[in-house]
């Protein structure tokens, strides 16, 4: 599948919670299906801890692998809070104030409430730019090409719209699905055959569900080329309509 | 936190259908929350699509990195289903039929029915042992500290607990909460300090909710020593006190 990898993604998860179990991540999903409306197609996700040079490594490491790297949580007011502190060294630039990042904290606060971690909330990486906050004052940022995104999902979502403009996407990736009341390995042989004819330019997923005490399975084909998918369905089709396989959905 | 650091994991999530946001992963909470019943702290988890040379690459880098991998997907009969054979290739092994999972195989199918991929199955990497597998017959399997389990959670979860005699584990990790009606940055000085206090062998998260149209603030206090818990957990008592902050639960 070259043809359609050729602009990507990575999210950096950053947060004990998530890594404890604690908290169930939703920030993929959310970050995914943007990208895909975008044209971008995320190829790696990395949940890491609070922790500095964890961070920092895995900042350098990937930016240089994919087009855009996303991050999540940590830029919050709390000593937990430390991405916009290790994005900084990540870059090797000064981590301090950003005038106009101070001055939407400043005027958001009542007089006397703009605290030491408030004030926090406004240092980042030198020659950062903002991304805006529609739902809490406090906002994202990004240097280069890594996006440091907040971690509570709706905060996030809410910021994704301001940077539709700011991410160059490529061809849209259109994704297709076929549900069959059947089991994977009634069709895996047949399926293997129309996945090799394709292989270049359309990725067919195979996906087992158990829905209201029956099994079935979900194929999924993907490509940026809708003459293929079209083309692709048509000989699962006819495996299927052989087999006598009930077809449950197809769109 | 250097002490509860020992023994620890790390989990690959193999799946297109994760990076693409048709699913939403669970199986990172589940294994999570088995794990630290044993005493094993999750330290990373990586979400790849499902390209060999990417799987072969993630594990060998980070079987060195953490005491157990856990991988989840690509163990089905269909062409998609790569993960066996990339394993075999990472620990340069031969990838074959174990005699014993194409036994458990061959009896659970009718005659005749067992087909290739059903078959396929059963392949793995050479001097793998098997994860028994009570929902599905197809097991799991493990080589050195790589532990190979199925993607769809409901089997993955049952199949838990057959590891439970083979992951050794270290202290357990103890968490308690606070959850307070509060923000954050009304917080974060003082809870700081208590935290720098402790830095060695306590851990403090900070997390915001939004609950039933009111904002609060959740401090999660992890440690593998109870005392040092209720020692921190009565100097941030000391503030909340002091700041006459709402406790919603403390446990």
């Amino acid at each position: 599948m070259k043809k359609i990898k050729k602009i990507n993604a990575a999210i950096i998860i950053i947060g004990n919670e998530i890594l404890s179990g604690r908290t169930q991540d939703v920030n993929v999903v959310n970050i995914s299906n943007w990208l895909n409306a975008l044209g971008v197609k995320l190829e790696e996700v990395r949940i890491i801890p609070d922790v500095e040079k964890t961070i920092i490594k895995t900042v350098r490491e990937t930016r240089k692998k994919f087009t855009y790297i996303f991050t999540t949580g940590g830029i919050g007011p709390t000593h937990d809070d430390i991405t916009a502190k290790s994005i900084a060294k990540a870059f090797k630039v000064k981590y301090n104030y950003h005038p106009e990042a101070y001055k939407i904290l400043k005027n958001y606060y009542e007089k006397g409430k703009f605290n030491v971690g408030r004030k926090k909330m406004a240092k980042m990486a030198k020659n950062a730019s903002l991304i805006f906050n529609p739902s809490s004052a406090a906002p994202g940022f990004y240097i280069k090409n890594v996006y440091c995104l907040p971690g509570v999902p709706s905060i996030l979502k809410s910021m994704l719209g301001g940077l539709n403009n700011k991410i160059v996407g490529g061809k849209k990736i259109i994704s297709n699905s076929i549900n069959l009341r059947t089991i994977e390995s009634e069709i895996s042989s047949p399926l293997e055959k129309v996945q090799n004819k394709y292989k270049n330019n359309v990725e067919i997923g195979s996906y087992p569900f158990f829905k209201q005490g029956r099994l079935g399975v979900s194929l999924v084909i993907r490509s940026d080329k809708l003459k293929l998918i079209e083309k692709c369905k048509k000989e699962i089709m006819f495996f299927v309509n052989k087999k006598k396989i009930k077809i449950i959905r197809n769109k």
